[in-house]
């Protein structure tokens, strides 16, 4: 498992604007190959929040940044003057899963 | 969903030894109610690691955390002199969610 989070800090009086962008958007995610999971996490922090997607691999979440679906998705929705900067992106892998139903230590 | 993710930085050289510690160690989550997901992430960006737990609300994670399950799972395994310093804790509600099957805008 893949996680891909994008860091962004909106400025304040702006969350509603940033929220409708997020709500307003296509994201084109739903046939990709290896995608399991989007959210827009809204932190308890104030004015912080993540974009959050989980892949099965790396590999398919740096085919998914080179497609054209990616493409169309990032093009909607300008947040020009709703965020205090650039956003900030980091990328995992899980080493360790558990669920209600057990645990996996991956191997690598 | 709401998410918990503790963000840790470790010392250059030490990065087996802490992954070892998480693998030795026991959760006491699986019976936890309200917990959906666990997962040790580990960054692409060198000695960053991320513990990310998912649940169904905000009230089934503080709940988990003032439970003798937590006592128990944060009892084991020092990290001293593994870690450059505190980790910091942050917590997200999730305002959208998409799967491959479609999209939920939350309600909140």
């Amino acid at each position: 498992m893949y996680i891909a989070m994008n860091n962004f800090k909106v400025v304040e009086g702006k969350e509603e604007e940033f929220e409708r962008t997020w709500k307003e958007r296509e994201s084109y995610l739903s046939d990709v190959h290896g995608f399991l999971h989007f959210a827009l996490l809204k932190a308890d922090a104030q004015g912080e929040y993540v974009s959050h997607s989980t892949w099965e691999s790396r590999d398919a979440f740096a085919a998914w940044v080179n497609s054209e679906a990616f493409t169309k998705g990032h093009r909607q929705g300008s947040l020009m003057g709703v965020l205090e900067g650039p956003p900030e992106i980091k990328t995992y892998l899980a080493i360790i899963e558990e669920t209600p139903e057990g645990r996996t230590v991956q191997v690598r």
